[in-house]
């Protein structure tokens, strides 16, 4: 028997599977396709570095999810997921990056066996890990299916969180804390980024007190001066340099949930532009939380920030934050609602967004963010308690 | 003016553009849009987290390739692609994650504007970066084109290496011996899990002497116990205990260049079925060696380990190996061909593989591996000088 670990209660998942059941009655689907690690976890607690093949959860609107991969994964399954061993399936290895068959023909023969042959199956079409030939190849196989473009149905029961999910975010931002302070503390001149990051990555795994450390959907990004200005770098083994900005794009995670928080050092004495974009920068987010408040919507947040760019007359486009939680690698965003102002996603107690109003100019970037949690009354609340300010270090 | 830092010589580049197109015309491609990060990487020089967003390189028959991607990223490709600025194009932020728009709607105006709305274009079909859905709206947008399943068409290019990146394969492997022995030497019993899976990142990323450390395209796998059994578990914070393997799948990585290796830790006195098939192992790699010549095929190796496996009376099925060089996440593999006893790849000099003939059992896992180089005549040469052997620590 299998000693099982799971980062939740049974209700808690029961909460979710109910929740995804009720959006697939609304979109017509009578057996959901999961290929989105995230989604995989949430609903089934599987975890392990196996996306990389084709594997996924099939969730009907009776019994059991059932979680189907590839046969040496399915042992991960059985020792992760919460289901029993009968719900966990697994495929041969020679259609492994085969030229010659796809996993998706094994696939096709489940469904075909669950008597699903004819039913209206719901695929994530935009999702990494649901390919172009994926999507040929089963289709192909179930001509007598109807295929529905379940993208983000899953993505968006994770909007609002439970109680329970709230304490892990709670937990990884403690992490953050550790990476950020970690990170200001060490950056001086002449360090080579690669030995900064390094300290980044032993302070983010060690953890803090029993919160171990797990790693984040998206690495370490530490870029310094003009390197700054593109905002997604990642380090090489250059020297830290006097007269430079670096900043810092990182997060605490704790069993796969999120709390992502940026601060940007200066070396030495920060440019007038820079200092004048720092006040802004602050002053727009505590404008921004401030409208970060339910019953408000995510284009509010964003609005509130950017009427405080206008008056210090700095432009901006673009998105400024997105929800957290879980996640896996390529990216640690929900990929539903946005801060931006063209979304207007109605703001309810329970969600979690990183509000990333970072500036990317032209000769440096400047970023300074917090991972925030709606509540029942009052602004949102940052989950860390890092100084809000640019670190500078002369 | 940007300053680049490029990885590889003008000629490296130029070579991998002629082959590609050789391939594309054996192909019948005009115009091939390739989306796996490592592709583009290894065409174009571009280095950046930003895979989780659209982005891809278009390469026709004639001119330099062009780099498309998001805005922001655009300015990380002026900073990291050889290419002039004029061949770096950049789409606006509201096309990214979009319920409204599609990015691949921006793409498909910049095909027309090349005036290659009727081409011939190849697409990379399997990949982890070009969703099913990406392909639905491209196909959509472009209804003249004709599509060509392109996969794997600018990997299969990448199998043989040249001598500069031999030179960065050699410098990843310095830093996996360093990772590896850490690994060993800091493991013990009591000692908690993400503890030691944070100095194995401390010591990859900081490298060795000038190298310095990138991050691997599959972050360490380090189960123990059972929890070997499964092949791709990650990390958790319990403790190390007498008693039990561990398995370390790791890899240093060179600016993007890999050269995984595997080893195994026993705390306490392993049992006899695991040093019987730690003998298996390491004699059927032996063997798998001297069956790595160039002229032998892919399958020669395999049935070389398994003769000798079977006359240890040890069952096991499987792939045991791929080819390894440049990569991002979630794969180290490079996707082509497999050491397996169905893949008959003919064995060229330069040719750079992970061989990796794991065994994982009923109650324990057992990881010995090599990175190898196909040379011009005689055995396959071992990347690294780590023992190689199933490390005891009493």
């Amino acid at each position: 028997m299998t000693q099982k670990d799971l980062p939740f209660s049974q209700a808690e998942f029961d909460r979710r599977i109910a929740q995804t059941r009720k959006s697939m009655e609304a979109h017509g689907i009578d057996l959901l396709f999961v290929t989105d690690p995230s989604n995989q976890n949430w609903l089934t607690a599987y975890d392990g570095w196996s996306f990389y093949v084709h594997q996924g959860v099939l969730l009907g609107m009776e019994g059991d999810p059932i979680w189907w991969g590839r046969y040496m994964d399915m042992l991960g399954g059985r020792r992760t997921c919460w289901m029993t061993d009968a719900n966990i399936l697994g495929y041969a290895d020679n259609f492994v990056q085969s030229t010659e068959r796809h996993a998706m023909q094994d696939l096709a023969v489940q469904i075909k066996e669950m008597g699903l042959a004819k039913a209206r199956i719901g695929v994530e079409m935009e999702n990494y890990y649901y390919s172009a030939k994926a999507h040929a190849v089963l289709t192909q196989e179930l001509p007598e299916a109807t295929f529905v473009d379940a993208t983000a149905v899953v993505n968006w029961q994770r909007l609002v969180k439970s109680d329970e999910e709230i304490a892990f975010i709670r937990k990884a931002a403690r992490i953050s804390e550790k990476v950020i302070e970690t990170a200001i503390e060490k950056s001086e001149p002449g360090l080579r980024k690669n030995e900064l990051v390094a300290e980044i990555f032993h302070a983010g795994i060690t953890g803090v007190d029993e919160i171990w450390g797990d790693y984040p959907a998206i690495l370490p990004l530490t870029p310094s001066g003009e390197d700054a200005t593109a905002a997604h770098l990642t380090w090489n083994g250059n020297e830290m340099r006097a007269g430079e900005a670096t900043f810092f794009e990182l997060s605490g995670v704790y069993r796969r949930y999120h709390a992502p928080l940026c601060r940007t050092v200066f070396l030495g004495t920060p440019p007038a532009d820079m200092i004048e974009a720092e006040k802004a920068q602050i002053e727009g987010i505590e404008a921004g939380l401030d409208a970060a408040r339910a019953g408000n919507r995510t284009c509010d947040i964003a609005n509130a920030f950017m009427s405080v760019l206008q008056k210090y007359g700095i432009k901006r486009e673009g998105r400024m934050g997105y929800p957290v939680g879980v996640s896996y690698p390529p990216d640690w965003g929900e990929r539903t609602a946005s801060i931006r102002t063209e979304d207007d996603t109605i703001l309810e107690p329970g969600m979690v967004f990183h509000f990333m109003p970072a500036l990317w100019m032209e000769t440096w970037g400047l970023e300074t963010t917090e991972t925030i949690l709606i509540t029942a009354d009052g602004p949102a609340q940052p989950f860390c308690t890092t100084p809000r300010k640019l670190f500078v270090k002369s």
